[in-house]
């Protein structure tokens, strides 16, 4: 790889802070979109995000700062996408040139509610980006921690391992260990169904199940990625390394999942748009739970998903959360 | 199975206390043995056990209880034991007749360090039990919720399906699921090992690691001990089901389990003995870590261990912890 190669991060919210961190401390200068126009000129100032990540000084020689997307693209040669994916589709919109010869990692967890697609694929099939120049930033990590810098692990997925290899190493420090594998699919997918699981684990916190459940829960959850990811792309995967089960415990076990919390308050009694109104947001999971039950009915074979089910009927069949848990928990073991 | 077997309970803590409760809802009469005379005579009049589960009414009409073991032993056909593997030599003295016809379940998890032997192998080889009358009973399952009936899934394994079934049946509740299994040997090393686990987790969280690398400690662990089992005893287990993954992650989760308390304050700089000292007593993955550490050395094949082999080096070798970890973060991925 050109060693010469630019990047440029697309967000401005926790983990587009965090990248933009890990960049710095390994490149001469980074390209950082962002629309808010006033977060730019504060940190331009006081060399901090004003919003997220407040303990991350930058180092601002290293910034290109931009609120222009066509600028920061056309900075760059490597687009890091870390936008929420429910605003991804409203953001490119905004592109007036071609980004097919660019290489396009995407740092998202989750599905384009508009396509009903994964983020790879969403630029595969919407920006003609050949695969090869598509890869996937895993956790499991919460950003929060990379401020602080302890230690974390990312697994970089790409068809072409050079490239993978080439942003593992932009992305590695002190603080960041990481690893890279072909399973672009796998991954993604991964990223997005521990989402789903983080939603369950919060409905039934929420309807009283305790930590023995929750274990339970957990340990059906990652069979049940196990088979669908393999229903997805059949690849030699272990579902157990980090980028899919550590990915999956640092998320359901976190009091801090917006994705849990959501499922909380539904296991407490709230309506999905009460929740959703409350929380002042959507959560990811549940743009995912409609995604990944409708994809999983064009499977060829039928794979066994009970706790998909069980999210997608409170959330979109407005299922009663308790009636609908009781019956899953006869179908897990 | 004869349905006129009687169930005979060894212990008085927690875990003994939670099983009585169980198969109370499906027996009888129970026997249940401890050694405490205060607390017996406290549970015929009170109905609770003064110092376990405080909140668990008996009905002290169906159980038999007794400060005898032998008087124990010999009303019943059924012996779960549920007494700290440190103990259990000692109480098993008290024996004045053979235990040979009896079937025996261990929900003990643990090493006898007397003969640094797992419950159910020290059965066989000192009471000449054969293994087909010999099971273990294991979670993931927190005593304290079983007290407040929160739904909690069991494993009961034994190389004789129809007696793991028996046992099952009267665990069962509305509150208590169960599968049977054969891997009585990997359910009860997987039981044992996780403990170390524990440990590791506590350590880590005492040097100031966070959850990104709790779930990537964990993620490797399951990886781990799905290679330890298998040296041990191959046979068709996915590691992934509640017995194996699941008990790791209740455990290693848990800010209350004992093994990641003491893996804490060891993280924090107490010496093995101290921390030792100041709770009171020895964390049960303590001996563990010896055990599994010496017994990996008798493999055919060498099997890679790094995380049971870094706690090893801490506990036994008076390693500094900082510096072992430090190293066993570059094995992890």
């Amino acid at each position: 790889m050109n060693k010469a190669l630019k990047f440029a991060v697309l967000g401005g919210g926790s983990w587009a802070t965090a990248i933009v961190k890990m960049l710095c401390d390994n490149q001469e200068e980074v390209v950082w979109y962002m629309r808010n126009t006033d977060a730019i000129g504060f940190i331009k100032i006081q060399k901090h995000n004003p919003n997220y990540l407040t303990s991350v000084t930058f180092n601002t020689e290293k910034l290109h700062l931009t609120d222009d997307i066509n600028e920061a693209v056309s900075k760059a040669d490597i687009l890091i996408f870390a936008i929420p994916s429910a605003f991804l589709h409203t953001e490119l919109q905004k592109l007036t040139s071609s980004i097919k010869e660019k290489i396009v990692f995407s740092a998202i967890k989750g599905i384009v509610p508009e396509t009903g697609l994964i983020v790879g694929e969403h630029f595969h099939e919407t920006y003609d980006i050949p695969f090869k120049n598509i890869g996937v930033i895993t956790g499991p990590c919460h950003a929060e921690e990379v401020a602080m810098e302890r230690l974390s692990y990312l697994t970089i997925a790409c068809a072409d391992t050079s490239k993978a290899k080439f942003v593992a190493k932009n992305l590695s420090s002190s603080y960041i260990k990481t690893k890279v594998t072909k399973d672009i699919i796998g991954t993604e997918y991964a990223a997005m169904l521990k989402n789903i699981y983080a939603i369950a684990a919060g409905i039934a916190h929420g309807l009283g199940y305790g930590d023995n459940f929750q274990s339970v829960l957990m340990s059906n959850a990652i069979r049940e990625m196990k088979r669908y990811t393999k229903s997805i792309h059949k690849i030699d995967r272990n579902i157990n390394d980090s980028a899919y089960l550590g990915d999956l415990l640092v998320t359901g076990y976190s009091t801090f999942s917006r994705n849990r919390m959501f499922g909380n308050m539904i296991g407490k009694g709230y309506t999905v748009k009460s929740a959703q109104m409350e929380m002042n947001m959507v959560a990811e999971g549940y743009y995912a739970a409609k995604s990944a039950y409708e994809l999983k009915g064009k499977f060829e074979k039928k794979v066994k998903t009970p706790i998909i089910n069980a999210v997608y009927k409170v959330l979109y069949e407005g299922k009663n959360a308790k009636k609908v848990f009781l019956a899953l928990t006869d179908k897990l073991d």
